[in-house]
């Protein structure tokens, strides 16, 4: 796959250059070690790095940073590689950062309820590590337990709870940044707002294109008083949908609110067993937390409004562990699917709340035109599909099939006037479907905002946003972020 | 005040082109009309405009855009005028361009809980307009009669109810933007993320320095089912700052959470007789709201915690009119300590909440020094301080003073931790203080991203960050935004 188009790396200096910096064991030259490191969780794109290094401290990850952008050579940052759009695949020519060693946990301030953290922190670890103190961290994407902090803030990451707790973006107070030069830029603070333009913001979710997060400062939550499950059976997708769309007009805002159809039940159950309604089309799972006075009123608001919309089972739980068992199917859904076919693609579109029937008949109807499996399981308060496309990665017609059926999916979500991605980022894997989602004005400030940031495109390049021609022009203009 | 350096502004050419796109009415010349739009709520800073426009549509503010790009004409953006930083002060040379003509309601939609609104809009008659649907506009700035939406954005504006529902950047969907070139801009959707940067949060805050906002799609929340307030005297501002802490600490979110000092307190009890208690030090409001259930629970836990930290007397509303009066007070409190003196200087520092005790005895200290009353009121809650200087701007001396006395607690806000302004925005008042914010190499950033969307810096020149030597290179680039 190394392109023979591009100049010769020079490959002794940059090596020479990095071990002046960095320990032996943090830098892997072998094809072999490098292996684990050539594609993320999306495996249908796969390529080498020239490098990777593995540094340990921020003081390295800026030693790394100068280097490459001396000598202009590409830096594709990564965490733990649980992205689901390519985000982290390496460039050939470049080097793969990876930030699974800054791994400490530096400061917890349970009065102030934050926390700061170097990005290889893994997202569980930091619930985990502030629980004593009756507080956790709010974003829970599924891979939660390896997933990272800096991967989080890398993509905006929400999860079942970001509903009502919101994404990374919300829960996060501070960034420590290094630019593509190596400069330390410090980012947000304690206080709500800060002044300038909103760089929290702006980094979060830039995919890895505008600087290395070495640092995260995390909003804690409160845990908690309680929490229920009330779990609802429906005989159509339209009447789940217009169930969640009944709970979010009632003004209840849930900790969160998903949906799985027919065949994500059934692998669910074969899976979990935790008592899913097999025969059911549709399964609503709705947790209400808070107060217990808040959850008690909200829990028999939500079972009375599934009843009255046609539920035809409805469970609510009454203790902790069959609330933790109702979740497990939830949890454990995505491998349970991977149980039925050799491979599965997952989508990420985003859609209005009321969009949802008509976009999952949608998908069944080119489920039957591709002959492609599929079984959705998704944060239905919020409109974020997860459609899963079940395939054989070994047949390339059948890769060709699920990738045409996964475009046709996003083109469908930006018509109904939803977006291309909800929280797995556009990555490589989205690439084109960019220019449907904006104008070429649009994309062309995105371009300039990127610009702003890493003038010579050497920051993840090829990722984020499609570079248009006129971008190319950047590269000829003087070097004006040099100006040390 | 207008300056000779600049050369001349080719005005004649201006006016001919700018009647052919707007009616004679839109277009205010003469000095004595265009007074009223001098300064905005800060009246220290006061500049006349070339001319003033009013456009009536997005179209018209279109083609003004184009126009002043073409004859590289500076644009400040203006709404209504509420502004507390000098943000909407007028160019010398320049068009001011005023958005309170675009005042139309688009759509309302309340399955969606979202409405379209032009700019000029104001913040109150958004809530009043889907009031009738059982829902609000959350963030609610004390101008909020007169306030616009679209000035709100520009400023990022909070509240009382920010502690709960967030700043304005957390209550808007999306947005309709005319770059400084006019090319149009959509950024946003009803989706909780999307693709690309997050432009929806850099515009947010941005002071009118990266383009105009001609519609702004804004999240609508439910009206709470009840609230409470919970008032409590304190005999001294520590024992208040410590109640304040104790509250969140406990695991409440208040929808708001405010403090006075003795000053404000009786200045605003002679204004409207709300029944505050004359004799305390200190005096906090706290509101409760959410379901009947949550309210009671909340709001006797806030009761038992400011008795058990020495509250000198508790008071909680019992009814919808008790809870309007008590609010009265504080709503007043601005006007009520503008009785006081002749003029008052209101400053906007945001600081840790552990450091509200002693950021208070450190402004008495230097109310001392300088020999100017200050009244603190406050959103203590999120730590966004609004201390109110006493003075009278017939006298140079003490315009001097008050205003030393107010750079004095912005530079003690940065030095605990906090910052120089949570919801007022930097404008022209705070520029000087940017670089006690923030490193050289953080300005670069900043003035980065400004070129990106204003490569001739037009846009509101000379607010908001301060325009380094460097940043003069950029006039002599290329024009590359420019490739129509």
């Amino acid at each position: 796959m190394r392109s023979s188009a591009l100049p010769p790396v020079p490959l002794d200096k940059l090596l020479q250059r990095l071990r002046q910096v960095l320990p032996a064991d943090c830098i892997v030259v072998d094809t072999e070690s490098q292996r684990p490191f050539e594609c993320d969780a999306l495996t249908l794109y796969r390529e080498l790095p020239l490098l990777v290094v593995l540094p340990e401290t921020a003081d390295q990850v800026q030693a790394v940073l100068r280097i490459c952008h001396e000598l202009a050579v590409p830096v594709v940052p990564r965490g733990a590689g649980t992205g689901l759009a390519a985000g982290a695949m390496p460039h050939p020519e470049g080097v793969l950062l990876g930030l699974s060693k800054l791994d400490r946990i530096v400061d917890i301030d349970p009065v102030a309820r934050s926390a700061r953290v170097q990005p290889g922190v893994s997202n569980l670890s930091i619930s985990n590590a502030v629980a004593e103190h009756g507080l956790y961290y709010g974003p829970d994407p599924s891979s939660q337990i390896s997933c990272t902090i800096g991967g989080n803030v890398a993509e905006n990451s929400g999860g079942v709870h970001c509903l009502k707790y919101g994404l990374t973006v919300h829960n996060i107070l501070a960034l420590e940044l290094l630019t593509v030069e190596g400069e330390r830029i410090s980012i947000g603070s304690q206080a709500l707002d800060s002044p300038g333009y909103d760089l929290l913001a702006l980094i979060t979710g830039s995919e890895g294109l505008l600087g290395i997060v070495t640092e995260v400062t995390v909003r804690l939550l409160p845990t908690p008083e309680t929490a229920q499950v009330i779990m609802a059976g429906f005989d159509s997708v339209t009447a789940a949908g217009d169930a969640v769309g009944a709970v979010i007009a009632a003004g209840i805002i849930p900790g969160g609110l998903e949906m799985m159809d027919r065949l994500a039940i059934q692998a669910a159950e074969d899976f979990a067993g935790a008592g899913y309604p097999r025969d059911a089309e549709a399964l609503l799972l709705c947790e209400v937390d808070g107060t217990r006075a808040e959850v008690a009123s909200c829990s028999q608001r939500v079972e009375a409004l599934f009843k009255e919309l046609g539920a035809t089972s409805v469970v609510v739980s009454q203790n902790e562990s069959q609330r933790a068992l109702l979740w497990m199917g939830r949890k454990s859904a995505f491998p349970a699917v991977g149980r039925l076919a050799p491979d599965y693609y997952c989508m990420d579109g985003t859609i209005p709340r009321s969009q949802v029937s008509r976009v999952l008949n949608e998908i069944s109807a080119l489920s039957k035109k591709y002959q492609l499996a599929v079984a959705n399981v998704f944060h239905a308060g919020d409109g974020n599909l997860h459609p899963l496309i079940l395939f054989d990665a070994s047949d390339p017609e059948e890769v060709h099939r699920a990738e045409q059926f996964g475009a046709d999916i996003l083109e469908l979500s930006v018509q109904v006037g939803g977006c291309i991605t909800g929280e797995h980022g556009v990555g490589l894997e989205k690439l084109a479907h960019m220019s449907s989602q904006f104008s070429p004005a649009e994309l062309a400030l995105l371009e300039d905002i990127k610009a702003a940031f890493d003038p010579a495109l050497n920051l993840n390049p090829g990722k984020g946003i499609p570079i248009l021609k006129r971008c190319q022009e950047y590269r000829a203009l003087p070097a004006r972020h040099r100006h040390e």
